[in-house]
């Protein structure tokens, strides 16, 4: 039996959603300290990963990331504190969030447990 | 200010997922006791609204509405405990969610909040 999960992201205000994407594209500019590498693991363009953490930088008054010159690779981007922030908030309200979904929602889950084996689920509405 | 909130959608298995489209659906349902009048007001047409309705009886062991004969417009729906029963568990679990999100994202929005009135509001990332 399948436990219920929550898919989200958090709206700032217009424009302004943060979601799994851009928090993994963190993630990864945390741990290797560089874009490009962040872009390369998460199998998307250069281009793509920029946009995305421009968009983030646009979520909030203060960036989440800062470019870097130099270095290896020739220059990488760093997290702000308010970036590491927002990675940890989120991961925080996620685990949560799914602990409280599969609790409120298992009910209606449950219901017809003994049925779930069955191959089509449920009587479908009739057409008219 | 906006207010953090967050756009969610329960996964209850492999294309088992219920939104707020879904939701709003069966809401209208309850209402108005007839799938064509929920899909009007809803401005989706009759084929989508059956479509989503199919989903949703799909997501479940047990159907979440059934299709009424006779009546008044020769034909409506009805929803069954468990449909009335998912919009309760979904409708509590978004007002829980939007209080939470407000309160744990909150922080991250105030941190620059003498500068919210600006036009464009961060820093953004440097081009390389």
């Amino acid at each position: 039996m399948h436990t219920p999960a929550v898919r989200f992201r958090v709206d700032f205000g217009r424009d302004r959603a943060v979601g799994p994407g851009k928090i993994a594209l963190l993630e990864h500019i945390a741990r290797g300290g560089s874009l490009s590498q962040a872009a390369r693991e998460l199998g998307m363009s250069y281009r793509r990963a920029w946009q995305l953490l421009d968009s983030l930088n646009g979520c909030f008054v203060e960036p989440v990331a800062r470019s870097v010159r130099g270095g290896r690779g020739g220059g990488g981007a760093t997290l702000t504190a308010l970036g590491r922030q927002l990675i940890r908030a989120y991961r925080e309200f996620d685990a949560e969030m799914q602990t409280r979904a599969a609790r409120r929602f298992a009910p209606l889950v449950r219901q017809g447990r003994s049925l779930t084996r069955a191959r089509r689920p449920a009587p479908r509405l009739q057409d008219r």
